[in-house]
């Protein structure tokens, strides 16, 4: 298998867009083969969940090809693999480059959620959960989300104001992200004040509040990958994609013997350490799918960064802000840069590529050289770990 | 690349199925790994286009390998690419194993469109047509076959006879398969007859009429993937994926500078001819996407079989007849063994390699070595042609 490398990469203000999904997608698209100087693409692999669903806009692989004109000979598929849709792309997008299939592919993921009323796109998020055992009972992911923190407080003396620590730290960072959608600087007063008042900060499914929660977003993000070996004729700071795994574990939550463990992010975690020949101790900053505040903490422990029960604590020390050991989220993440389901997993290798090119701006994590970035399908069930690295380093 | 190989195959009965999209899909796979004699897949490829606008089903990959017991290590993801979704999942099962990242992986098609009512499932394909160019103003996809016949019969001297001549021979072949969706045996007589009671066969887009068109079925087909060099630990009959193409065209049929030019056709046909390195004299059979009788004609000319504007003469010729020069679709193709989307192209599959190991049946084409398929999405928007051969020719 040959190295592949990122030679572009593009994303649209998250938020709400006043045009399609396939415009959007554009958007990214266009900036990103501006960034590569390039647009000769063999290939384009569109990370959506639910254009067909949520925006009436069917085989949106075609339409958006066909909208920034790369027709013909550029083959275009759409991947969908639920919110883990767009590393997923990616993965796939990699596999054509290293297969020595094609020597240059375009990933672009993208979501268009807020088309549609709240409720139609929770309903339409929901329909994750097992048809038979979660759905017709009410599961929703946020339920889920909710009975895995109750237990994992419960296990582990995790609080509220620690959960409410991955928000804040997440929002201030997302302060420093033009492209996040939310840009609101939150503190644990506040916090704890809202919580007085329950209308700013409501219950959404105890013991999660609405501040423990991802926003329902709009946004795209794109990458244009390459055979290493190609990419300085495009860039001077290549970022290579080291290593990628994929794990999956059972649909309905209740059925895995320890609901804790979070088997998909361990498979995933180790299968991409090993593809990418590297160490835990290697990686210089996480980029990890916290849709609820409690799965920072639980897939930076599942994937082997802190023992089990203390990534509250390595928090509270500052270890996981910017400026700390194990900066996580340094983007703002979902909580703050928002979640179009699509988007999110393309968006956190675009994040990762700005980190290690040094062009991520007031947000920089110094001298970043490894990333490691967790995509979250479903509640777990469907997961992708991607490490990327400096193209100058080993 | 290494070569890749199908060492099992599996399909559903197309037409109605009872269960659910997951359910059908499970079937085909679970018959494709007793068929292969292992299970120990790395990755499932879901073709499916369309199960969370119909069937409200999201994230169908994840709940696929969760219902036939897949989990773990098994990577899962949903391909959408249209009516192409199904050969475009087995291009990329073939590019996970060609790499090498991959040892065995499955691809699994499905689709359950008679959930819905007619409207509903036409209103969905329609979708497919340009958002703002073609679908407000009516244009679907039976619309631009009609068109599109129109001109190629103008052009070519083409007749309402000679298009029926396609349904006739495919749904005498679809009498031969036991899985097709049709099992009617129609003359020219009777469609001749039936013209005259216009409400058997009636005109759905003038002059396309009801027997032109393929049925709207469910089915699901699943095929599963290994290198060559390993193939024969599980068959004694591998039959080789020798080369994959893929072509892209304007979305709007309108803005194409010649209508009649299927330029995906010719680019993906092409692509696969270029890579599997044979000759278009070398292929044995075709199976064509046939979702409307006058695409059999055009397909095969564009794909460089016949020269334009004689595929209905070689038809009346009995040259595309199972017994014929170039048997195209002794399956019956999508006329009669059906179109449930996103399990069509890895039906055609299916079909190709029961034929190249001579386990067809009825319908065998005597001594195939190699087959040529295509798999058309949308109105010609994106194409993927696969060619596969037996295991023991070059």
């Amino acid at each position: 298998m040959r190295d592949v490398a990122v030679i572009g990469v593009g994303m649209t203000k998250f938020g709400k867009y006043p045009g399609t999904v396939v415009d959007m997608m554009s958007e990214a698209s266009l900036k990103a083969i501006e960034d590569a100087g390039t647009d000769a693409v063999e290939s384009v692999y569109v990370a959506n969940m639910g254009s067909g669903a949520l925006n009436r806009q069917t085989a949106v692989a075609s339409a958006l090809i066909d909208n920034i004109n790369l027709l013909g000979k550029t083959a275009a598929v759409a991947v969908e693999n639920g919110p883990a849709s767009g590393q997923n792309a990616v993965k796939l997008g990699y596999l054509e480059v290293a297969s020595g299939f094609s020597d240059m592919v375009m990933v672009a993921g993208g979501e268009k959620m807020r088309a549609v009323l709240g409720s139609e796109a929770t309903d339409f998020v929901a329909r994750m959960a097992h048809p038979d055992a979660e759905y017709p009972h009410g599961v929703t992911l946020p339920s889920l989300a909710a009975m895995f923190a109750r237990l994992h407080m419960h296990k582990y003396g995790v609080t509220n104001e620690d959960l409410a620590r991955v928000a804040i730290k997440n929002q201030n960072n997302g302060m420093l992200n033009p492209y996040a959608h939310i840009h609101q600087k939150i503190s644990l007063e506040g916090i704890l004040l809202m919580r007085e008042a329950i209308i700013n900060n409501p219950i959404i499914a105890d013991p999660l509040r609405l501040y423990d929660m991802c926003p329902v977003s709009d946004g795209a993000a794109a990458m244009i990958l390459c055979p290493l070996e190609k990419a300085k004729e495009f860039t001077d700071t290549p970022v290579v994609i080291a290593g990628v795994g994929q794990g999956t574990d059972l649909h309905a939550v209740h059925e895995r013997p320890n609901p804790l463990e979070l088997q998909s992010v361990q498979y995933a975690s180790e299968q991409a350490f090993r593809r990418a020949k590297i160490d835990r101790s290697q990686i210089d900053f996480c980029e990890l799918h916290d849709a609820f505040t409690i799965l920072e903490f639980a897939e930076s422990e599942q994937a082997g960064f802190f023992d089990r029960g203390t990534a509250h604590i390595a928090l509270k020390n500052g270890e996981t802000e910017i400026g700390g050991k194990l900066p996580i989220n340094p983007s703002g993440g979902l909580k703050a840069r928002g979640h179009p389901v699509g988007a999110t997993g393309v968006a956190q290798l675009v994040e990762c590529t700005w980190q290690l090119r040094g062009d991520a701006g007031k947000r920089q994590v110094n001298g970043a050289e490894r990333s490691f970035s967790i995509n979250f399908g479903g509640f777990g069930n469907n997961v992708v770990a991607t490490i990327m690295k400096r193209g100058d380093v080993q």
